[in-house]
């Protein structure tokens, strides 16, 4: 744990000082409505203990966030009866994440909703993609 | 494990019938650049058994695939020298699932890159997001 910064929201939702919309909570995670919804039921799940990113959190932890979030998962769903859901974990501000500290998002969908923008695509130049590949296959060693 | 359908091109990539730029492959995991990229790196990791997805695996498979995706991410991050990391899993076609055989993105962004859109949001009623939390909780004893 990288300390409990008294400025995290996400902490002091845990602590109680701040207000939310819980959905579920266990020793090591807490659930709860997003107030920004990308749709109604948009939940999300994060370790109680302050980690920021899944880079900093301990593998064993990931591992038990993600054998729960199924259960989670499927309580959303049947709630707004969503045909679909999006599970969306970003990593630093400039992958979106607002709050820095670890969090999964559960987005219910529903065909042709429009609730969020397809993929936009890049092309790789000739033989760029191999060498990419290659390039991630040495930092695997480091 | 439900099936192992023929026309699943994630299990003929398993399989070595389709080619893939593979990246990282372990007994449980195969991890391979996705051919219509949102960002150079855009990373795929799947379980090589099939699975269509979170509801359909195994919990413990889950917990193993998230204790590598840091991983894997780390390697993907140094490789394109990115600022964050969008870690994306879609359920069903509704979600934007297009092959159902469950796998997660990895997908490295840059700040301010516009590689994916930012989200709209929605609205509750008065009193919704509190009764929509309860049907979850109470799906989650079902």
């Amino acid at each position: 744990m990288s300390g409990e910064p008294t400025d995290c929201i996400f902490c002091q939702i845990v602590a109680g000082e701040i207000p939310a919309t819980k959905v579920y909570e266990d020793d090591d995670v807490l659930a709860f409505l997003d107030i920004r919804p990308v749709s109604k039921g948009h939940t999300l799940v994060m370790p109680k203990a302050h980690f920021s990113d899944i880079f900093d959190a301990p593998p064993e932890l990931l591992a038990r966030i993600a054998q729960r979030i199924p259960l989670i998962a499927k309580a959303v769903q049947k709630a707004v009866d969503a045909e679909g859901l999006n599970i969306y974990q970003n990593n630093a501000a400039a992958a979106g994440q607002v709050v820095l500290h670890l969090h999964y998002h559960i987005i219910p969908r529903h065909a042709k909703d429009g609730a969020l923008a397809p993929w936009s695509h890049v092309n790789y130049d000739e033989g760029e993609a191999q060498r990419t590949a290659e390039r991630i296959a040495e930092h695997l060693d480091t």
